[in-house]
């Protein structure tokens, strides 16, 4: 498989987080030749937080992970296959993940409930096979593996490793940030076909931890589109192990945890890109910028019908300054946009005005824009205080290659 | 251009229509060759009723359209021009349309609100240059063409004339309905970009004209979608001249309208599935039927989650019988579907039960199915009344290299 065009031109340097211990093992399910397993354990004291798509076809695991949150425990470890969904498996599928969580569960000393599990590959084959799976056990219990093996290891249809780090400061003590993700088509809102595992030394209490999740998550994870279609296995994890010994924090609000969250949305929203950035056929990363709309939401709607408009993303693929689809686009959101207040912009250059296009448009210049890897679009679409940011990638020949010409 | 494989094989043999007359002109404004304007005159004591594009960026024509039809005058023509949508084009395109409904309206003696206008091209162009259009107002009205001639000059990326009749009978007194359209990229709910233009000699009450081109356009037009983009231009003009003598009708609900309300839904549905038949890059014709939800708001909502996913239209053009696919597009619909409920049948071969792949599935037949250029999907999502069908084309490169390689 060819690298993206668009990946970045190294694996970061992450650092290992105390209290997080990784390994990895190749079962050989399906990928010859390569780890497609993980194994993430959390040592005591530590703190949890997910979440998962909102798919009504939700994925096995994903309904035993959420049953099992919902109890209030805190999971030990987490569990992860590439290359079988286990998606729309029936009760054949929960009775895998069941087995496989108990399996790990009796190595482990805990309970079978604190064992979490994560999958991604094919929907609909047959439920895991949990023979082959549990074959690797022992080995993932004993390993040691850095955050690349563990980026490399939950690929599926990824051209490249996903990783991200930063550092941040709570109460004057120094805590680091850690975390991989895999994803490349089936990415749409709603958490993307993709799954993230982030991990801290920080000590955060689990409801705390839940909060910076998910308003991370908002403008990252679910700020991202590759084709509109939203998977039944989306997960993000993170986990916090306490080593770091920052002093206890109590509420999600507390001023305290600013640089932590700043450095949680550097993390995440950087590995939300790489899944853009490996979009499947991407040749151009889009920036879609939303401003002046009646709120957030509707901000967002508008944004998200750019950057899933077919008409759009071909335009861009081609080269082609065709902001005229960009109109298109803007009107079927059916945010009640008035043309008369609708002002483009491509690459910063200013495109329309008064409903029209501006006098004295020069095309050249925008041409010129369209010719890079990393394109600009920025709407404005009145005078409301709703904006958005949403990151795409154009639609290719490749998209139609990879998911016409062979199952992925 | 090469025409598409899937179009019919002849241009019907379409009826005048007692009291419509067409004529075509050639204004060289953007094609080279061939026509690209029509006029279609309505003689004294017709009815004319009209829907429009729901896009917040509707065209200059469709403003103008909406705006005189509100009025409740009776319309005496339509003039119609491929090559420039005059969208998103300002108070001058606005000056524009006006410009050339009155120059019409003083060569055909009416008032310029009663000229109607339909405009379909590249979004945010010039305004329409109304002295190239109207240095041939004195040739159309002079003119006289067929329903095929009228159908060839609304053509822009089409790739072949599109035209569809049928016969009916009301009160007694046979009644006859001709019909054209044009489409084939930014074709989505709420009108297509389309245009279409039916004709009939039956004579009918505006409100009852209304109400039948309302319920008839639910099940044509805007149950297909090519590429799930919504254009700014769509308009579909029914027009009755009355000259057929049938017996008054004051009630869209009279049952003597059975048999042209049937007339009607066959001209509308032929013209909706040749346009899915003219989708850009089209190489099948997908039928997608949903039964068993709990209203046809949610069928129809699960239906074009399904036709519209890139996802499942890739497979099909990759003939791969990637039915997990359907269920991913099924759970992103969030109509509350239960997997269990979930019933999918390609080809009229049951795929899934209770949640899973159903026991014993043999791929074999439905990857033979899926080699034809007719697809059927099948899905059946609980035991609810409510149903819904579209028809939709499968994602292939050709859809990528009329969008991408150049502006259309």
């Amino acid at each position: 498989m060819t690298v993206s065009p668009l990946a970045p031109h190294t694996f970061p340097v992450l650092p290992d987080i105390s209290g997080v211990a990784l390994s990895t093992a190749a079962s050989g399910m399906k990928y010859a030749g390569r780890d497609d397993m993980l194994l993430m354990r959390l040592e005591d004291g530590g703190t949890l937080a997910a979440v998962f798509t909102r798919s009504d076809m939700a994925a096995a695991p994903v309904v035993w992970c959420r049953q099992q949150l919902a109890g209030g425990g805190t999971p030990r470890a987490l569990l992860v296959n590439a290359g079988n969904a286990n998606a729309f498996t029936g009760d054949g599928g929960m009775a895998a993940v069941e087995a496989c969580c108990r399996g790990m569960a009796s190595r482990l000393g805990c309970a079978p409930g604190e064992v979490m599990m994560a999958s991604t590959g094919v929907i609909g084959e047959e439920p895991l096979d949990t023979t082959i799976l549990a074959a690797q056990f022992d080995s993932l219990v004993a390993g040691v593996a850095g955050w690349q093996a563990a980026a490399k290891a939950i690929r599926t249809t990824d051209t490249f490793a996903k990783g991200a780090g930063a550092g941040a400061s709570i109460g004057g003590r120094t805590v680091h940030i850690s975390g991989i993700a895999k994803g490349s088509g089936m990415i749409a809102p709603d958490m993307a076909t993709m799954l993230g595992f982030i991990a801290t030394d920080a000590a955060l209490p689990r409801d705390v931890l839940a909060a910076l999740l998910a308003e991370a998550t908002k403008h990252s994870f679910n700020a991202i589109t590759v084709d509109s279609d939203t998977s039944t296995n989306d997960s993000v994890y993170l986990m916090a192990s306490g080593r770091a010994g920052n002093p206890p924090v109590s509420s999600a609000a507390d001023p305290a945890l600013d640089s932590f969250r700043a450095a949680l949305d550097t993390v995440m929203q950087d590995l939300a890109k790489q899944i853009v950035r490996d979009g499947e056929g991407a040749s151009k990363f889009i920036t879609v910028r939303v401003a002046g709309a009646a709120d957030d939401d509707a901000a967002r709607r508008i944004g998200m019908a750019i950057a899933n408009s077919p008409l759009v993303k071909t335009a861009i693929a081609g080269e082609d300054a065709n902001w005229g689809r960009i109109v298109m686009a803007v009107g079927k959101a059916g945010a009640g946009v008035d043309p008369r207040q609708l002002d483009i912009s491509v690459g910063g250059l200013r495109i329309t005005a008064g409903g029209a296009r501006l006098e004295g448009y020069d095309e050249a210049p925008v041409a010129a824009h369209m010719k890079g890897d990393e394109i600009d679009i920025e709407v404005r679409v009145g005078d409301g205080p709703g904006g958005a940011r949403i990151w795409t990638c154009d639609l290719t020949h490749g998209y139609v290659s990879i998911n016409a010409d062979y199952r992925s």
